[in-house]
């Protein structure tokens, strides 16, 4: 495990994007994505992706350079994009910014986006749509066989993907209200640690090729599946929150929603932006909001809980922590940073002045 | 036990509902909504409402006779609304053709309505947007001590109630995809009806006042708890989804979010409709959400389920059967309306005219 500096490898970031063929501005916007995933503690979507955007790059099929994500169609409040497999970030600010301008003019905005390549931490749009004092609500569906892992109720093979959805508003705070969250009862990438790290896992996170409860997260990769939130009792109700994603960002989007033979490079995305003062004077929505937050807090504990959690104080507590002690990467990760920016020519101690 | 033709259940609740002062129009929406809801199994919102509703006109403060909700701000797509203590499914059903129109104007609209009287069945009022050829999502709050029922992740003391939300959406079937959940384990009508038959609960349903888990459901009315949907391991994420109905549906309504000190009559009501046709051409939707449905329908099922169930199904199955077999009443349920129209001087035997 190394430690960094979160602005050096920022830099780092952004001469690799330029180096792999990225504009200026797409460089900037995937560099700023990558390193503030890694800040919040969300790692798996961090600076280890540039690895996989190096790779997709090469193909031009699921990556490409250069591409500027265009409007399809709007009216009213409602606009449709297609991000022409854009870098996925570029394309999910633009749309995300487009219904914020919608949701200025019309109180209300939802913006779908077609072809969009991975969008990266959902939770980052909608925390834009927050830090302009809206309701932000965001989903994203994938409808690629390899990635369809998560079974349905009652079923033992993989029918969706993870399908994430995010909800954000502002806080009284320096941080927003920010929920982020699989519809399955974890994300892929959870299993993915414990297989790299060798660990066991609880078992109502998977099933083997046979419907048969595991532990042992190999049996996901081999025709096993992850459950939907709620698991093998309640999870009809995860399930069709994975179902809502598929209609809002699959079928809404015009990207396709997942089903039988189809193997789509890209994902549909899905925004919806209210405008919180369109609704009352935005310091009484705070106000409420953070009466909320402490008659939750301020619940008694069950044993083993320090503290009742609000969704995002966890991200907002270790940026503060990553900006001062500076990201962990695993040594892994860091040598294979290391032999990218070998190859395309970047010098990584011209930009990495020193591990903290 | 017994059973009714629905037409006659649906023609005594409307004279019940005159007898206790209310309108032409309230009664009908009001036998219209409680009778539906046997016809799709939601016994629990079904004509035993009538008898809550009946004490209630007498405190003449939780509901209120011959009110018209009221529009309080419009602008752009965004409406607000004060119930008055009406009715609740006058109150729900106006918000939700309101979003309707908005959604006709500008694609998109969403209503919030505070001070409303028991909604009944959510999944009622987004299929109304959905039998409009829109999608719909609904949620409610009610900011009422007693019935925060819902212990915060990690928690022992409940905080919110079971926050209700749902989603519908038309498909190329006589009945619309419909997600209709608490966002608890299970809605606190489940536990009332163990109770009332003397049943254990599953171990991951309620804890009881000291956090332990319990299958007592006697449990849950002496200070104990529901969990959120997920339980003791994901419970993060049942519990946000419980808060982001707290924000949509009690801070931007105005109604007032669960919080400290707080005993609110009224709930919170909060809809979006999503005009379908002006994202893509809706026969095309269509066929998409019925690819979804027919690839997850196939999936191999695990031991002990014979069918993969799409939400919404079995409320049309339901509703069929008991159009054909009648509508089956508990005893008590019967007796207690029985008694409720003598007081009211309404004749059962001119409206019931035989038992099916």
């Amino acid at each position: 495990m190394k430690k960094f500096k979160s602005d050096d490898l920022k830099s780092l970031t952004k001469r690799l994007f330029l180096a792999l063929g990225f504009s200026e501005e797409e460089a900037a916007i995937g560099c700023d994505h990558l390193i503030e995933n890694n800040l919040i503690g969300a790692n798996s979507h961090g600076i280890i992706r540039i690895l996989q955007y190096a790779s997709e790059v090469k193909e031009q099929k699921r990556l490409r350079l250069n591409v500027t994500p265009g409007i399809l169609r709007q009216e009213g409040g409602v606009v449709l994009m297609n991000a022409g497999f854009c870098l996925g970030p570029v394309a999910a600010i633009k749309a995300t910014e487009t219904a914020i301008e919608l949701a200025r003019k019309h109180g209300i905005g939802s913006v779908t986006v077609k072809n969009i390549h991975h969008t990266g931490r959902v939770g980052a749009y909608t925390s834009l749509a927050s830090s302009h004092d809206m309701v932000g609500f965001a989903c994203v569906n994938i409808p690629t066989q390899r990635m369809m892992r998560v079974a349905p109720f009652g079923g033992r093979e993989g029918r969706i993907t993870t399908n994430p959805i995010s909800f954000s508003c502002p806080r009284n705070k320096e941080y927003p209200f920010l929920v982020d969250m699989a519809t399955s009862t974890v994300a892929e990438g959870k299993v993915r640690v414990a297989r790299n790290r060798k660990e066991k896992l609880p078992n109502d996170w998977i099933i083997d090729k046979d419907g048969k409860s595991s532990d042992n997260p190999e049996d996901l990769y081999n025709g096993g599946a992850l459950l939907p939130l709620g698991g093998y009792k309640q999870g009809h109700k995860g399930f069709a929150l994975g179902l809502i994603v598929e209609i809002l960002a699959g079928a809404l989007s015009g990207n396709k929603v997942a089903q039988k033979n189809i193997d789509q490079d890209g994902g549909g995305f899905f925004i919806l932006v209210l405008n919180i003062k369109r609704y009352l004077p935005l310091e009484e929505f705070k106000e409420e909001i953070e009466k909320l937050c402490s008659h939750v807090k301020d619940t008694p504990k069950l044993p083993g809980f320090e503290e009742i959690i609000i969704p995002g104080e966890i991200e907002y507590y270790t940026k503060i922590r990553n900006l001062r002690e500076g990201i962990f990467l695993e040594n892994k990760t860091w040598n294979e940073i290391i032999e990218l920016s070998r190859k395309l020519g970047v010098r990584v101690e011209d930009v990495i002045h020193s591990e903290v």
